[in-house]
């Protein structure tokens, strides 16, 4: 089976301009087929601001009425996602960048309403793993935004970290999928202050105790739990690690 | 060969959601092979308006400095293109929303400095015609934002007519090539106040005529340039028309 690697970005990196290149080498030295799946989260905070929108977040999550799904779709799949993908271009590797509507890669219904209205936001229904395999197979590096779309001419806001689990799961039949989250810690920690408390290895049992304990909280919750999920479906490890450690071999590894 | 249409709609069309979607309809009933290049120019105008930069057109063509580029890419690559393809996947068509970036599909060159800086618009060098058939053989219609890159990590700015144009004539060895330019009016006019006047076939003889006496005139000129370009290099039909009358048979026929 082929190796594949999925890596998912988070905003902070592709908003500087530096710590992006060194990072698209990084990627780019990843051997076998890989995806990449990018945040773009500042950019659209602050292009929001200037067009004086307010920007509400409710766990981590954006509110999106009809005005900021514009603006996402403007920062996540033009901005951002055609910048990155000139990037990749230029240092060789032959990149599509490419929404959830796109190819129809990323079907996905609207939140439904509880609680809270989180507006244009999509939970994943379906991942067209075919066509992403044929690109694969064309050698092509799919650069992915966070949009989906529902099928009726409706774009959707989705969480990032959500889709590369989504995709890593559906291509764990075909491919040996290893999914790494990049973020601005060097993994999960035991101590958030302490950048050398670096928890190596992870099973869900250890999990469930600091999750209990209230070592592990706030944002890494859902990231660990699409991590375990994706475990679950198949995909051989997740990394949990800082942007600059992506080939290093470092961080938090979920077996 | 395999026939091919290739479309060309301007930034009005995309503005209004009930016209983009009539046409769209159209277009998804052409018979063979689509590709779709659009522009965005009047979104872009309006979002560089709320961002306080300045629009400043010379002939038509944007001067495109680094705020503008982002304004642009922001517009035409994400906000424009995606909801079209939203609206294609939404009838049925599988929709692919593309730079000249994504899978290197169109090298250009930064414009010279003459007379005019045009800031980041570029001139194309290279069509990537292999990619598009590929596309094409798997039944993907391709939908082109006016943007390229220069392999170097840049994005340009590239108008949209001479996009559709230098794509027409990439493809024509392969294909059956139509090229159809779409903007507000029925075709070529003999007097632009009335819409009757319209011109059913021209060539380049009559072109030259109606060109040195002031019949056509303004931004038609480099939009005929192109079409008899693209005839040259062995494309079979270029027509001038109306977006909705894209799949009538209506409008100026240049063979």
């Amino acid at each position: 089976m082929q190796h594949l690697t999925i890596v998912k970005i988070g905003g902070k990196i592709v908003d500087d301009s530096d710590s992006l290149a060194t990072f698209l080498k990084d990627f780019s030295s990843i051997a076998g087929d890989k995806i990449l799946i990018h945040g773009g989260g500042r950019s659209a905070t602050l292009l929001a601001e200037k067009l004086g929108l307010e920007t509400k977040m409710t766990e981590g999550r954006r509110i999106t009425d009809l005005e900021m799904l514009k603006v996402v779709t403007m920062v996540y799949a033009g901005l951002v996602n055609k910048n990155v993908v000139a990037q990749l271009q230029k240092i060789g590797m032959d990149a599509v960048g490419l929404t959830g509507a796109d190819m129809n890669l990323i079907l996905s219904g609207k939140r439904p309403v509880k609680e809270i209205d989180y507006g244009f936001v999509g939970d994943i229904k379906r991942i067209n793993a075919a066509a992403l395999l044929d690109l694969l197979k064309q050698n092509y590096v799919p650069v992915i935004a966070p949009l989906t779309h529902d099928g009726n001419g409706n774009l959707l806001n989705t969480n990032a970290d959500t889709i590369a689990a989504e995709i890593a799961k559906a291509l764990a039949f075909d491919c040996n999928v290893r999914l790494i989250y990049c973020f601005e810690k060097k993994g999960v920690l035991l101590n958030e202050a302490d950048d050398d408390s670096l928890i190596p290895t992870l099973d869900f049992e250890l999990f469930q105790q600091y999750k209990s304990e209230g070592i592990i909280q706030g944002g890494m919750i859902p990231k660990l739990e699409n991590a375990f999920q994706a475990i679950a479906y198949g995909v051989k490890e997740v990394i949990i690690t800082c942007a600059s450690d992506v080939n290093a071999g470092k961080g938090t590894i979920i077996r």
